[in-house]
């Protein structure tokens, strides 16, 4: 059994001026509503201030953005896993694009959310490196080939055999990883396709958190579902 | 007019287990209830995750333990100066030594406070690089001699001559920049000791943190002022 | 048909002040001469200044310590594959314990130099990291648990459990992988129980860099194969 | 009396795959070459593993393109003061753009610099950093603009004012340190106007090595002086 209910959109907030304080509230309130009409599971990942508001005010699952791999102790300015674990989170991303992380540390980072029967969503940039993901046994492995991220190009179109190569060779090490198309998603097709391709869902951002009415973004993307 | 009222004890929380969530909290009545009490200036550095919570249930100011030197944008995971300031900071620490920062980086987080009219706290860890930063025109300098953090050690038996010789030449380049003590201080005397070398008050973690009572620390430490 | 000769010594010259200059195409005419009278296979890691020297001077194979996974450009300060490839390196470390890369660079790393068929070795930290390097299909795996890392203990007393784990783990996803021992051999005695417990060769320090005599600490660490 | 003969023309070869092994070399001599017929210092920046080759075949004075601030010992990968001083080096660039380093750590490998008698060029980005940086007495403060590096427009044409300003601020504080301009510089007419903006020579880098001729390239950068 497992604790993911697929399929999944976790919509990383990352930093942009659209998401931060109370207009973090409002993405997270945005997905709280598209679950509760869609019965799709949404997922918020917002910047380490805004977790405990969230996770107080709504209902969603939350995610941190990242987790440094440090012990509590003298690590001013980290991000701490008690820390965010006390704020409310139900699991973390690990080794985003933007926050690469070292191959000991992506171990160490998911092991500690496993542990702690938390989410653990790991991020890559090829099928390579995806299977090496897969062999810590994560929750998730969102593959986000780098050519694609930001790029407004759909992956089902551009590289749909990333994502099934990935589909398949995760799966092959451990059929419970699931497996998420992390670029290449705007439209309520191209999250048909990936799921189609064999993806479980999806991790996006910028399309969603900058729409002029997230909400409706939101229902777009899963409305071919 | 400086926005600092002086002396003044910066508490950073750091990621000790001592103050994560609910913890945090308890640090911050403490320091707002010695604040009180003693009429001398207390100021919070929680993590990222407790600011929110913390400007909302007490009256402390709170600094940042951190900030990224980066604009709203793709920064997943990183500390941005608009979404700390959303969850209500009154200005950071920059360059702590345990997140040194690029002197790029330095200069950018500091204009970037000052231009806000928050509160620059930069650590350095000699006279030289205090120099440096006092050139950036910061609220604050805190000189932390690396042989001194987390020693024990008094910095006003170890090396009077750091605090005396960091002040003067601070002074020379802008007389508003205050200089504290980050280093080697942990009881009452220490703390006066400090201010008769020219320091304008502490910057200081574990001794408070962990302490059994905060208060009574915080207390102590302010009582021979 | 593999292209490493086990059993195999690593000596890693890290940047010690007696691994400099002069010093280091000692180290590595120790190394040849060890080679040349015991016939097994030797291999230095000279710092990057330190290479095309001893490739001129010795007949030697040479890794470079690490590799930065950047393209030709503008990289100041980084070292760049064909940079030392130029200078006349046999392979690389990857992932050095001091010298952490992330998931995406290790694979990009160790893609390049299999691609000119040039000696990959991966260091790691524990058997999960191991499991992750092997799926790469690098040349070596060299496990260093950190505990053991200069600490003078035998990993075949300490952990064999570790060596074996590893062993066992990385065959079974590609039997030409070679795993070393990459802390806790001194010895003689611990390098033939390293061999015992299943690795193919060692990758040590600081116990012959810093001896009075390299060549003979070298000719005692092979003295019980 | 300075070590440093101006104007000066300090050229950064960085990692382009026309600055690896014999093409290093070359460059070095056309340095060379020019330097002698036209009696304006010149230097090159190769990489570490070109260091020590160069110093061995030319009579040019080598800067490294980075040091690491470690003392010797454990630092695998990291380029060691001691390491490129042993290859031949006759100072070091600090803080370039493309290898940032800490505040204390530019003002530990300055000091260490000029502790030997060793050129130290720290890179700065802008006027304020500029003076952090000119505190620390080093022999050359390089102005990289970020908005001009790569761009191929000329400094004294888009930004005169900060150059001016960063001769006129760097000066007031140690009329020994010399201002060198580093980016915007691509032709005899940009060096003669940076030297009439109060520059003592120019830090550039892909106008000369990528050039067709790189000799005839450096004739016409100083044709004008």
């Amino acid at each position: 059994m497992s604790k993911i209910k697929t399929p999944i959109v976790i919509l990383n907030f990352k930093t942009y001026l659209e998401s931060c304080g109370d207009s973090a509230l409002n993405l997270a309130k945005a997905l709280e509503s598209v679950q509760e009409e869609t019965d799709i599971k949404m997922v918020a990942c917002p910047q380490a201030c805004d977790i405990y508001r969230i996770k107080n005010e709504t209902f969603i699952d939350v995610l941190s953005q990242h987790i440094d791999a440090v012990s509590p102790g003298s690590h001013t300015g980290s991000t701490l896993f008690e820390g965010v674990l006390a704020a409310g989170i139900d699991g973390s991303l690990i080794n985003h694009s933007e926050k690469r992380l070292t191959l000991a540390d992506i171990q160490a980072v998911n092991q500690q959310l496993l542990d702690n029967d938390l989410i653990s969503c790991i991020c890559t940039n090829n099928v390579e490196t995806s299977v090496a993901a897969a062999s810590f046994n994560p929750d998730i492995v969102a593959i986000e080939p780098p050519e694609l991220i930001g790029s407004g190009i759909s992956v089902s179109q551009a590289e749909p055999e990333i994502v099934e190569g990935t589909v398949d060779k995760v799966k092959a090490i451990n059929k419970n990883v699931k497996v998420l198309c992390g670029a290449g998603i705007s439209t309520g097709d191209d999250m048909a396709q990936a799921l189609e391709l064999g993806a479980e869902g999806v991790l996006l951002a910028s399309g969603i958190v900058k729409a002029d009415n997230p909400k409706d973004a939101l229902l777009d993307l899963v409305s071919k579902i």
